[in-house]
């Protein structure tokens, strides 16, 4: 269906002062999916190809355009300018028009984006409830769900280039995990999976993601109603300060037996 | 001027079975900018602030939206809207109506995506010639950019979560190094000096990134005529294709005395 997610090249391996040696290597595939809402274009990414509705559902749902309208149907859409490489790189998501239609709107990021930061939450705030009442995980729970993650990123052992996420539960357990080149994309693939699966919201469960920890990937955890969000890296000052609003409990820099609690601001 | 790059912040760091410990944290800061060309909103990207005309500039120039026009100046616009929080967080680009009036786009990425990987290439094709007879760099040199960066990235010495992007001479020098909680941000932030200072087509610079290669990436460095691209970590497919199509040296996994090279096909 489609092109795979990983290609594999011919590449120059240069390694000291030895002459390059051509060698196989495999990369991770990046394609262009456009994701319509009831026939209304809301976004290009690009992306890895594989879970295309998730990925569409989980973006419509955690930028709140789908305004808790059901999702009814999605399917790939190709139209006349397609050819077969582009046939599974157009999806919609259909509501049956219950969503509203959504605006044009100039942003690389996420509608939340305001003029300045603080208005960025309240505009969350607007839209999203505070997680009130969550249980806490425990700390070593929360520090070894990278590593329990780690044997289900098979793009990533094989190419070494992409991001994923999971949902974990309260043993640290992964529950679901989604590989794809934008870590971004890889969480709303995880959150749609969710959504089909009429398992949000996630109060029960934990949101992890390689890498960083950005107001948006605050914003998805957050819309999904999970309890904790953990990444592998540092979090923005922004990413601390929604979380604080939020509600949801923000770990990074976790590793075995270690990691930094950066919300709540008092244990 | 405006915020910091950095805040600092208390964060409950867990270690083993220790009881967490209450400890400052610098973190980096994460911002929305609103970027304006002639007046009209072209996006709005979370960045750390700093060097933000750079960045208006050579976003507006990756993207194609100058389409040759001369940049007047920069400044930053507030409007009844803002308070003082917002007042650095819009950027408009002045060309004095010479650049084309920029059409709203629905993408999360570039407007070169099309409906598949290999138009989103013929789109650049069409605007971007193809980097002929450019001079090779020595693979020694390419490898040991990362290492001869880091000195420079002292946001990423403060807080563990930040990208950055450079321009190197054909020793491996660097000569402009930016950082950002982006990398696109980080590599518009080099591009758009280059710019401002005249010094573009860069055939005889290359271009170094901290992570990995996107389409996007390659799409920048060609356009600012850079003579290689070089990544921290593995090149998506389409970027590698992209790279061949533009004649553009794409290197990844660079560490001291080895790297992979993805560009051209052969040597």
């Amino acid at each position: 269906m489609g092109r795979g997610r990983t290609e594999r090249v011919l590449v120059h391996r240069v390694h000291g002062d030895d002459r390059p040696r051509r060698q196989p290597d495999d990369l991770i595939v990046e394609e262009p999916l456009e994701i319509l809402l009831d026939g209304h274009l809301v976004t290009t990414t690009m992306r890895t190809p594989g879970d295309d509705f998730e990925l569409a559902v989980g973006f419509c749902f955690t930028d709140g355009l789908l305004a808790g309208a059901p999702v009814l149907r999605c399917r790939y859409c190709s139209d006349e300018r397609s050819g077969v490489e582009a046939e599974f790189n157009v999806v919609t998501v259909e509501t049956g028009g219950r969503a509203p239609v959504p605006e044009p709107r100039l942003t690389s990021t996420t509608s939340s984006c305001g003029l300045c930061g603080s208005m960025s939450i309240t505009d969350l705030q607007t839209r999203l409830q505070p997680l009130a009442g969550i249980e806490p995980f425990a700390f070593e729970v929360l520090a070894a769900v990278p590593e329990r993650v780690r044997a289900s990123q098979k793009l990533f052992a094989t190419t070494g280039g992409v991001h994923a996420a999971a949902a974990f539960d309260r043993a640290g357990e992964p529950v679901i995990v989604r590989e794809d080149i934008g870590r971004h994309n890889a969480v709303d693939k995880v959150v749609g999976r969710m959504l089909l699966d009429g398992r949000l919201p996630a109060h029960d469960l934990g949101l992890w993601v390689s890498g960083r920890a950005s107001f948006e990937l605050v914003q998805k955890a957050w819309a999904g109603g999970f309890a904790a969000l953990v990444a592998v890296s540092a979090p923005s000052s922004l990413a601390v300060e929604a979380a604080r609003s939020a509600g949801l409990i923000l770990a990074g820099f976790a590793r075995p037996g270690r990691l930094n609690i950066y919300a709540p601001a008092d244990l």
